[in-house]
């Protein structure tokens, strides 16, 4: 008889009763909590904060910390001694450094791929998606992203592709496939003035039955008896920090956190389970632009979905929580320096992200508005030097490129002129090789090892829910 | 009656004998490692690598993998589920980026102090060191490591010290307290001829009864019936790359897993234990440098000496082997991109450290004799422009500062020229305020929770081993 059977036919929960009366309160509690763990799993909720380095993790525990007085929620989960952790190697098949959509696939598909691709292996072979394999089973299963909602990490979940990049196919994989609830950015994947064929996407899974959400009221108040789609922006959503100091973005745009908190609620009461997967996918565009402020309350966005999580789990113990990251990028962290506290304090006072700042500048901008708009932003001045070397590269003297930057803004120059003040340093800007942190919360969490390899999280899902691989 | 006394007494273990026979197999053997992570720890050993962040790690096993098809021993303790980790804050009194000097005194002393620091106090309080709290306790005490045995971490263990500049000063004071193993590098501190004071501690050491070895031949016939310092350098020992690859150096200097080797050979036989500091103290040196060659090669040698604490106590179930780092430093990482996995490789192909590559330019080089230079060490030929550029630097066109680098040697630009080749980036040539992580194995391993402060942990060895701490 295995463990996880024996523990489900409760004996041992009997045994707790009264063979182990005789331990202290402590060794009792833990006995219910291995207990506990070893359930069957009926929902899982996988909380992804994409392209998160472990000093990203850190620094936002150490900021929030300095800042409130209280850490992350993730680590908070640590210091209570609440979960099982593991590191995790997220190699592709093409390289020990992983893009998303081959990180996702490994979980999503149980098998490395090169990146770049969706669950299709080399030679072409289509490896189904775990969210279909949980409909199979008769869950009902979703995604919620701050990327656009057709991007990697959620369809890494979903469909096959034999690329990334075909995001308005994948809008209509979508469609086909009957999952309960998508919400995230990725407009132009789905508005017939956006789409190359002029498909109107949004009529197609209305006349699905799917209620169409595109503002934070409509989503809040949206009906939890059908399927939902949510599409609140033409790419990804607003990074949280330009969003909490605009009116009219946090009237218009959820939180991660709020649809997280509507997809658990669409999805609760459904008899065979849930499983959701939420995804903070713009931490990933912000370490790509060395974007501190994007960076550190994007993931204080996906730490407050992590609660959200943690929350509804602790009301049904059924629910298994995996908290994790698909690969290190750029590995941010605070240099040692007589300031480093109050430098890295600094960052409470910015209002904007670099994205903003950078967005907000042209070639015909002057050197006063420059240094004022930093000021704005980041509350510091910065010299007349660093703004005409800022402004070079709106002239096309000098230029940068990298993922998510298709206006060459020089996000590079900025975190070198910020890291004079906030004593923060980056690598890159690319995803780097470090294995990843993943810890688990409720049951199945007991099947976490202290170092697993991307794929071995398929598995653990199925194992957890009871679901046999046999599709 | 607390679970330990209760472990203590075998009560579990006779129900582990009986009660739990219906269980499986895997179930008994869990419940006797709990058993035994349970017991009291007779002797510690703690291995610190100093200055590695966490990119440090992940890397290091990276490139042992794919270069010999075998992980780190670090991480395969992992990969077998034999310890229990957790992060550790690592924050000084004075800075969330701690120095060497005070992270160690968070151990050794119990109290976070300002950087710079050796257990005093900003007030001039004296924090009694650990190893001297284990001495009076009637255990052996010692320190093997690869910079000045006087240097900061295992002086943070040993002695109070105002500043951890005084090393002169902590050679005096490690004469006075009786320590049964000492070695490292550091003969400028104990030399007549290097000492301000033309002190001959050497010769004091021995009229103490200490064995006084100074090269590996020696160390390794040494009689472990006596005390022994051993010092086999001026300054820190040779970086394990050079040494490797230096006929000489690998004749007269020991590795870290031989010193580690030969300290548990002096004192295992003590009848009430020992207390053993190994420190892999270049890894910092390495990362102050942005040295790959240095840093993968010294992180392997303290991997090495692991795997020599871990022999040690799978034959002896009362040691608790601690693993840790005392704080990040420059997190290196391996960069996205197309030929990420051979540039990794390439550094299979690295015969010298930076330090040995620039130690060997001057401002006569030529422009070939440069590039030859780098040729041999790095396995790939520099452009002239990038020659030139080096040699700007001798010619005191350019200058770089930075910790270990009084010759103002280009160690960020060489890693920079690497960096095209390697695809390794760094984010500065200091400390990081990043958590750190620590594993442990054996009796005392279950004390460990997922997230401790720096201080908890001279507790925690305290506690293991059942010394009260009343001195």
């Amino acid at each position: 008889m295995n463990r996880r059977k024996f523990f489900k036919n409760g004996s041992l929960f009997a045994l707790g009763a009264s063979v182990l009366t005789p331990f202290d309160a402590a060794a009792t509690t833990k006995d219910f909590d291995t207990y506990k763990k070893n359930k069957k799993a009926k929902n899982i909720i996988i909380v992804v904060s994409d392209g998160m380095s472990i000093g990203t993790l850190n620094m936002t525990d150490l900021y929030l910390s300095r800042k409130t007085g209280t850490g992350s929620n993730w680590l908070q989960l640590y210091r209570d001694n609440k979960v099982t952790r593991g590191l995790m190697d997220m190699a592709s098949l093409s390289s020990i450094v992983t893009d998303s959509a081959a990180a996702s696939s490994s979980w999503g598909g149980g098998f490395r791929i090169n990146n770049g691709a969706l669950n299709v292996s080399p030679t072409g072979e289509n490896h189904l998606p775990i969210w279909q394999k949980f409909k199979k089973a008769g869950k009902m299963a979703g995604c919620v992203t701050t990327v656009p909602i057709t991007h990697a990490t959620p369809a890494g979940f979903c469909i096959n592709s034999k690329t990334r990049k075909d995001q308005a196919g994948i809008a209509e994989k979508y469609l086909n496939l009957n999952f309960d609830i998508m919400m995230g950015g990725g407009n132009e994947y789905f508005s017939p003035d956006k789409r190359k064929d002029k498909v109107d996407m949004y009529q197609k899974f209305a006349n699905k039955g799917y209620e169409v959400v595109k503002n934070r009221k409509q989503m809040l108040t949206a009906d939890t008896k059908k399927p939902i789609l949510g599409v609140f922006s033409d790419s990804g959503l607003p990074y949280t920090l330009d969003r909490n100091n605009n009116k009219e973005l946090a009237k218009n745009v959820p939180t991660l956190a709020e649809m997280t908190q509507k997809a658990i609620d669409r999805m609760k009461d459904h008899p065979e389970g849930f499983v959701l997967q939420v995804e903070a996918g713009k931490v990933d565009w912000a370490a790509h632009g060395n974007d501190i402020g994007g960076l550190l309350y994007d993931q204080t966005a996906h730490d407050d979905a992590v609660k959200v999580a943690i929350d509804f789990a602790d009301t049904n113990d059924e629910t298994l929580v995996i908290i994790t990251t698909d690969h290190g990028n750029s590995n941010p962290g605070t240099i040692y320096g007589s300031k480093a506290n109050q430098n890295l304090d600094s960052v409470q006072n910015y209002k904007h992200t670099n994205e903003w700042i950078l967005n907000g500048i042209g070639r015909e901008s002057t050197i006063n508005q420059i240094k004022e708009r930093i000021e704005y932003a980041n509350n510091f001045v910065v010299t007349d030097e660093e703004a005409i070397t800022l402004l070079t590269h709106y002239a096309n003297i000098k230029t940068e490129d990298g993922l998510y930057n298709p206006r060459h803004l020089p996000f590079k120059l900025m975190a070198e002129i910020q890291k004079q003040r906030n004593s923060i340093g980056w690598i890159s800007q690319h995803h780097s090789s470090d294995y990843v942190e993943i810890a688990m919360y409720g049951p199945g969490s007991d099947l976490l090892k202290p170092f697993i390899k991307n794929t071995d999280l398929h598995y653990l899902m199925l194992e957890a829910t009871e679901v046999e691989n046999n599709f």
